[in-house]
């Protein structure tokens, strides 16, 4: 595994899983579907057989994929993403809406059932409203700094907050 | 800059971009307003100080943020997100997101305007619809190899069958 930041932080704990590289392009062509190795393999164009295959045993040993072996001799095996694993659409989902003015066109992501563009949208349920994602915080958590835990603090009151409000709406 | 990924796919452009460790902590700071650089060293413990200039050299190159220089001497500048940047919000909330079980309590992306916890959601407008993240996907785009083009014709047409499989169990 990577060397992880460190950081008791959301952001930093989900990159310590799949920041290193090729992690999420893999994520992203085992959404179509379960693959054989050599499948990853040309579709991954340029990705060492010896790196791809460090990353799929680190992603299964993080739970992100199963491995069906299907052949003893010689050994072959296919990968498919956990549950938790395709719950990483999220990020590749975003990554493609971000990306999606660097490629030609039709890029981005789509909806799997009808084929259709799909949209990626922040929601603030407190406020009822989408957010842009220029509103979107994500506050550094106990075990930073001092002067970055004093934001975090305020952040969790402010969530405590919306929590009683929700429970008063029920 | 990093070496690229070589692929047309804006999940592969993207991380071009910002795939490269530390960049997106540093956006993940810069949410929150500007920074000095002395700002980002203290609240990201542990990177080298020449990292940091490094990547925030290559993100001004990017256009993803602004430097503005507020002393010659010493040399002193503060660091703004670009509107291109702040966009990246929608990265880091992702991975916010999909990072959250991983933090003791109440990670996540937050609103900034009003501090409350954030959801987000992959909508297809065509379906009117919310969509799982495990229905995702991310096509390979015309550029890639032609065995790829191919895969994911099948990877399509497999997802189909597995659609109207499951249509049929229920």
């Amino acid at each position: 595994m990577a060397k992880g930041y460190g950081q008791v932080c959301p952001v930093a704990r989900a990159l310590d899983v799949v920041g290193e590289r090729w992690t999420l392009l893999i994520v992203r062509n085992l959404l179509q579907g379960p693959q054989r190795f050599q499948d990853l393999r040309e579709q991954l164009a340029g990705i060492p057989p010896k790196l791809l295959s460090d990353r799929l045993r680190v992603m299964e040993e993080q739970a992100l994929l199963t491995r069906e072996v299907y052949s003893e001799r010689p050994p072959r095996a296919t990968y498919a993403l956990s549950e938790r694993g395709r719950q990483l659409g999220l990020i590749v989902g975003a990554l493609a809406t971000w990306g999606r003015p660097f490629v030609p066109r039709r890029g981005g992501p789509t909806h799997a059932e009808c084929g259709h563009r799909l949209e990626l949208a922040h929601y603030c349920p407190h406020c009822d409203a989408r957010v842009d994602a220029a509103s979107i915080r994500v506050a550094l958590a106990p075990g930073a700094p001092a002067d970055t835990r004093r934001r975090a603090r305020v952040g969790r009151e402010a969530s405590g907050a919306r929590r009683r409000r929700a429970a008063f709406r029920r």
